[in-house]
């Protein structure tokens, strides 16, 4: 973490420290990713980072090796599960730095109301201010190492669904498909499968289907949106194929999807609002006449799947250099669900699209 | 869902209805098991359970053909992301029931700071009491088909492990046991790995390792901590192995951990409390000199990973018929970690170990 990252937080809050529980930012902060904050939620891990001294690390002792080999925080505080009450500790901390009267910025929406509650009691002259909007918008300018882990992250999974569809053809079920997916994402470096959401036929318009046992045939559509974690980072992607020849029917509704994808696409670059890119594919559906019915086209990502900026219509942060956007569409046509999604890096002049390891601008072809 | 359970909360807590918006206890309540609010913690899902009328179910627009799919609630809400607020959309419907002066109970230890703080505002005649703790008791007594889909995710679990370690041999690397334990699991029906910690060697001593390259060798300790989710349940299960022959003093580790593992199993049966489990596994190490480590020796799970009971010296539950059970034990000799861990589902008179689909009672030897 680049601490002057932080310090325009202390500047514009006007926070004297910044506490937070949440896995994502404690992530960010520390260095450090617990599984098991994820899985155990109520094992709290905090970190206070106070404006003008080092930073302290609560964790559960469980953690502590962990911890200390990924986090560059030196003053790490166990506490023993069940027996200690780390909300009690982090108040003890904030006494001990004497900021017990201080302005201190949380996570005011992840924060629970329990929590919180504790806290303005052990801190009765502290004040308490939401810093979650802050923190979003520092994540959203990612470092150069954190872009180099994204895009190989989309290579890995653009490839990964190639070779699913690949393995794919009439008679094999979504599973079997699903299956070629994961594993190889795993084999192209993933630590964990986010969630894979694969689809045929009648199947591919759920918005979130769990492949099943349903069997190919010719003519279906399939669609799948999947995501993995690589080193900590998200990656998300969407492709759709046909198996074996599409009607002309299918290639339009998908050309038109991809045509409206790159205008949305060719948009990207420094100072335009994101919710422009809204607005794009807003005027190119209406402009072809078909049915608006995406609340967003795409969303940042990074140790969070859904980062700001959401580009959706009333979103607005300006989009900067250094910013990784998912642009994603869909489009519905008789019944079939057209998706696509890609990786796209705001630079200096303009964007560079990162997520395509082949030519996704016609409807992959399953053989049949 | 079982709407006498429910019934139990109304009567105790004197609540006129509940809301719940956790991932776990909305799934519990409506049936439906909703990817994206895992994913996506700010695209809420809100069940409100009035004691007298019947359920009504927000959620995202998006979600409405799944959740109509899976929800046996019929009064679906559909907010539109990011136009609509759903905590706005929640505090109508209270209203709308005649409720706006009642109790409401809900998850104070999972809603956050602000949704609490805006319910409050737009609700300020109606009280708020925590329920967090009395859905946690109502969802640790599982229902018949509850158990049955946990062993059967027990038994692939199981499964999974021993064809991981049989694929095992020196030379090999953690990632290739680990990826065959994971093809092994989705090939017996898990939807998701939830985690999979595995480590060799000097790698077997971190509590939460993630697989890498580090290749096995003779007399190397492997230990793996594996959890799937099966039809929305978790399984979580731990085994050792020893690459080639142990030496005696690995084989008497192992032992002693067992032969505690056994004493603590042993115990389980209906009106136990569930702190004894935790005190057997303290006599049983003190008594054979070994040192006390674990903050508790496992956990009930379900909807999630860790549930109600806690196996820990602080916990007041009393054992009930079915509950189900995760015993585990750890234990640290001369820079080795031994761990184990099995399912057990109490019954009317004792208990039934449902995750052994083979002699763990040994260290499992991997070919050398």
């Amino acid at each position: 973490l680049e601490s002057n990252r932080l310090a325009s937080l202390f500047d514009k809050g006007g926070y004297d420290a910044v506490v937070v529980l949440s896995p994502v930012n404690v992530t960010f902060l520390s260095g450090a990713r617990i599984l098991t904050q994820r899985l155990i939620p109520e094992r709290l891990a905090i970190v206070l980072w106070p404006a003008t001294s080092a930073p302290t690390f609560i964790i559960c002792s469980i953690e502590e090796t962990l911890v200390r080999a990924e986090s560059a925080i030196s003053d790490i505080r166990g506490y023993v599960e069940f027996k200690d009450a780390p909300v009690k500790m982090l108040a003890d901390v904030i006494a001990e730095k004497g900021l017990q009267r201080g302005r201190i910025g949380l996570e005011k929406s992840y924060i629970s109301a329990d929590h919180f509650g504790q806290l303005c009691q052990l801190l009765p002259e502290a004040t308490f201010g939401g810093c979650d909007r802050q923190l979003d918008l520092i994540r959203a300018i990612k470092s150069k190492e954190e872009i180099e882990i994204l895009a190989a992250a989309a290579v890995a999974t653009d490839e990964a669904i190639a070779a699913g569809y690949q393995s794919a053809k009439p008679g094999r079920d979504e599973r079997f498909v699903a299956e070629t997916m994961r594993s190889s994402l795993f084999q192209r470096g993933a630590d964990e499968l986010a969630f894979l959401c694969l689809g045929a036929g009648a199947h591919c318009i759920e918005a979130h289907h769990t492949p099943c046992s349903y069997q190919l045939e010719a003519g279906h559509i399939m669609r799948v949106d999947i995501g993995g974690s690589f080193s900590g980072y998200y990656s998300d992607l969407a492709r759709t194929a046909v198996v074996g020849k599409p009607t002309s029917a299918q290639e339009q509704a998908y050309g038109a999807l991809w045509d409206v994808m790159e205008e949305v696409i060719d948009a990207v670059k420094p100072t335009v609002p994101a919710r422009q890119l809204y607005q794009i594919y807003k005027s190119g559906f209406e402009k072809r006449g078909l049915p608006i019915r995406m609340p967003h086209v795409g969303h940042s990502l990074g140790i969070k799947l859904h980062e700001k900026p959401m580009l959706m219509p009333y979103e607005d942060t300006v989009l900067q250099a250094n910013m990784v956007l998912e642009i994603e569409l869909v489009h519905v046509d008789a019944g079939n669900l057209y998706h696509n999604e890609d990786q796209v890096v705001v630079t200096d002049t303009g964007h560079k699209i990162v997520s395509r390891t082949r030519d996704w601008s016609r409807l992959f072809r399953i053989a049949s």
